[in-house]
């Protein structure tokens, strides 16, 4: 029996392997076009930021051997063949044309056949695209260029405020460069937070030094046989190295012309078992689709996570056994400084385009005991649907574990849990791990409480318009007066809520209340201390000041 | 409508609040007998070790408001009676009497009444357990004297090597004491890990230069005036200190008195509703058993973390409400100096306990992207269902993040999830946070290999037993050279894994052969490679040598 596998990185490896393992007779061959196997273009922010000090590094197991391709024939029994690239498909005579360094054509036959061909970053039909110091993050031979240009001092621009974009923005500004980042979209992160999650991002990354610009499109890049400055519709940025890291696309050229379909997400199409229309012919990784495990639709996430999964799913069927692949959640997660960002299953806005009645909550607290020395602050953002009470997402912003709450939610939402059964989970606890009540069932807790019609919230982006409307309203911080005088929203009046039981009969019955503190606890209490008064129209804003991403006085 | 919570801690205080602000016309009491209320009972380790300065901080809200009996009563809305008793409980009248700091006795009508009378740490019956210098963890009061006793250079003889007793070993070791824990059973936190696992926390914490020991009975406890020694049956140790962690009992007298039924366990016996045998008592806390929700059984498992969920589902059932307490899983986490250890399920002694056919598996592993440069390693250890491949429980111990890893096999248990579907969790993946393949995915990888049969592993106490036995097969190192020079297991053969293919003529075909490397994946290659040149009896050792725990040859 004879696989070929076209793609030599985290899926092809996988998938090649594994087919080995569970087939020992199988002849396995990986072609791959580059010269470097099985790295982890994942680490590629990291070694521009100098904390992999060698791309070798990169391209090493867990224990420390680099993958070459004599790794890969020795000890795991596969061939491979580096800087071939396959050229064409011939399903009906099941052929594969490669052609090596050389220049030379060859064929090879195959039984079944595995694509990796995983996915190119998207190149922007921009006027100065070319210039030398343009990088995208991808290869590992242009990021050793990349990083020989990131000399502290310099200026760098980088184009896109997604994973990888703000994963670069890190890596030179703690290089010493001077860091722009510019972002077509409204907000940094589209699509994986929602407005008011980013902007709590968005300060930190400000803090660091860094420019961000968002709702910002790019015009041009411009220099005079080497990038100098980029010109946007809100200003020119001077730049030494420009980065662009505006997506992926799927590596999908061999598969269209060999006639394999392709999907309405324009990577190609398979089935549960990473088949694609030709039975003998499967694909994993960056280059096909998946689905979304919350809405059933289809989706292009490339993830190193999924391409593994999926690797080990199409390793055991090329090989001829039975096994799938069930899809993702979107989950995705990215560290830019001192804080942490991610999410899983749906934002806000991604739920209600997918049509759910949504709820939603907005909780910061502590990531441990707030009086164990090392916790730090998260944010929590919990979408779940006001129907069923399922949980539809989470996402986590702060400087403590956000990544363990994702994963939790991750995991409940994989069981399609409901926000009662996730107020119950039996969850690690100790101080140095979470306060009693982990972060996660806080959350819950507040959603049942809203869903219930007990908690009425209203988001900081709601208030805000009210504001800037000039709604009449009381904004009412229950806060106490220290915490006033530190830092405070400007209309809001202070009656600490200690004293709002004496001091209620101050505030207008005909009037709508909205109640507020440092995280949102103290403003449900005011909530159900003046509904026990007989007011009838009060509300606390979620997530109290933590999480208000507008002005501040202080 | 009157309610009555006995007890002031966290499940009492949650329970009171809940309860008002499900029916603010509720005329609400809690009484206790103690003069501190809702303090974090949790955090007394972190107090003495001075990690937390004052007491007081214990007893503050997340935003630093100390919860006194006037911010309950301005606050919540509830009226706290501290220094108060509850002496009797009359169901027929619906009455409790309480007696006062001045010993004077009153009655308390209720409705419902909530039982939160928590736990006291278990005195064993030991010549001198009255010395002072004896101390239990629990109480505000006793935490002050321990702490003021701990003075560094003295020495402390902790007994018992439980949650609790390796949380004080880290608190007094840290504050410059020389401390020995005893414990009565075979290893340390027994029940909550197997002993393998637990070999791997131990050598931690000798290396922290305190003295363990197992398997060690404590005959007396000697001193003139005041503690001197702990007599042992396997030596004595002198002690300025003694903190006795020997575990915690219910506080069932109140209720036993009162004619309520308590369970097998010893605990106040509720049912879903945390509904005593009189429908208008409810109980919630460490007074009171619950289910586990793996066996369905039974359990006694006081926690801070349940104590809080039943609290809330105490409050909203006595304040008219209808909701219901699931069960735990039995989770538990410690962090004892630079390691964490916890579990989540059954362990594999539980699990054969409960009648389980299991399937086990050891998997160390770095707990980030093996380049990324703050990655630790942590161990897991996996059990599953042999019949019908659901988890069953993990462990996990190391210096990395052991706790998402818990908190998410701890959802998936929940679900009652089998190691397919947790083998495919999307979970957040980016290098600083995991590898590609999560720890947790890569175990369940290995479990699905062992579970078809494909993979066949042998636990390092198996492959002790054979070795003491001088059972004759072959013992094959199958790491590099270079990690051999550094450390190796004694009687072990190298046969470096890229040199298996050539070199396996040499190997007897009569004899079995038990591969290992460091963590367990080229002690697997190694199996599939013999097996594919005709080899028979080859099995690879679970966990490599990173999870080996006896003797090495450095």
């Amino acid at each position: 029996m004879k696989i070929i596998v076209i793609g030599a990185n985290a899926a092809g490896a996988k998938a090649a392997s594994k087919a080995k393992r569970m087939n020992p007779s199988a002849e396995i061959t990986v072609v791959d076009r580059g010269s470097f196997i099985s790295y982890g273009a994942c680490g590629i922010p990291y070694y521009i930021g100098n904390m992999v000090h060698d791309e070798k590094e990169l391209m090493k197991t867990p224990v420390g051997v680099v993958r070459t391709p004599e790794f890969f024939q020795k000890v795991k029994g596969v061939r491979v063949l580096t800087n071939t690239e396959a050229t064409e498909i011939d399903r009906k005579t099941k052929k594969v044309a490669i052609r090596d360094k050389a220049g030379e054509t060859s064929f090879l036959d195959y039984d079944k056949l595995v694509l990796t061909t995983g996915s190119s970053p998207v190149r922007p039909c921009l006027d100065g695209c070319g210039l030398p110091g343009v990088f995208t993050v991808k290869s590992i031979e242009e990021a050793v260029r990349l990083k020989e240009s990131a000399q502290s001092g310099k200026k760098a621009c980088v184009i896109g405020a997604g994973l990888i974009g703000l994963e670069v923005v890190e890596a030179l500004a703690e290089q010493g460069l001077q860091v722009t980042v510019v972002e077509l979209f409204g907000q940094i992160l589209p699509g994986l937070l929602d407005p008011e999650m980013a902007a709590l991002l968005e300060q930190h990354i400000r803090s660091k030094g860094v420019v961000t610009r968002s709702a910002c499109c790019v015009s041009s890049i411009k220099g005079n046989g080497r990038v100098e400055k980029v010109v946007t519709d809100n200003g020119e940025f001077e730049a030494d190295l420009v980065v662009l890291a505006v997506g992926a696309k799927p590596n999908v050229e061999l598969a269209k012309a060999a006639g394999l379909a392709i999907g309405e997400t324009g990577a190609i199409l398979v089935d549960d078992h990473m088949r694609t229309s030709d039975p003998d012919i499967f694909a994993a990784g960056d280059c096909c689709e998946t689905v979304n495990l919350v809405t059933g639709k289809k989706i292009y996430a490339p993830m190193g996570s999924s391409a593994n999964k999926q690797g080990r799913v199409v390793g055991i069927n090329a090989a001829g056994g039975d096994t799938t692949f069930a899809g993702v959640l979107g989950t995705a997660i990215v560290k830019v400084f001192d804080f942490s960002a991610g999410k899983t299953g749906l934002t806000e806005t991604a739920a209600r385009a997918a049509g759910y009645d949504v709820e939603t909550l907005l909780s910061p607290a502590p990531d441990k005991a707030h009086f164990y020395s090392t916790s730090k602050p998260i944010a929590l953002k919990m979408v779940a649907d006001k129907t069923t009470g399922r949980l539809l997402g989470l996402q986590a912003v702060g400087a403590g574990a956000v990544d363990k709450r994702l994963d939790a939610a991750a995991t409940a939402l994989t069981f399609r849990a409901t926000v009662d059964q996730i107020a119950q989970l039996d969850l690690a606890y100790a101080p140095p791990y979470s306060a009693a009540m982990d972060n996660l069932i806080v959350a819950a807790d507040i959603m049942k409480n809203k869903l219930s019609g007990e908690a009425k919230g209203i988001s900081p982006r709601e208030v805000k318009a009210k504001l800037d409307n000039g709604d009449d309203f009381v904004f009412l911080d229950v806060r106490s007066p220290a915490e006033y005088e530190t830092v405070r929203i400007p209309g809001a009046k202070l009656v600490p809520l200690g004293a709002l039981r004496e001091k209620m009969e101050g505030l207008p019955r005909d009037k709508e209340i909205i109640a507020f503190c440092k995280i949102s606890l103290r403003g449900y209490e005011a909530q159900k201390i003046l509904e026990s008064g007989g007011f009838k129209n009060v509300r606390f804003m979620d997530g109290g000041i933590l999480t208000w991403p507008y002005e501040l006085e202080k």
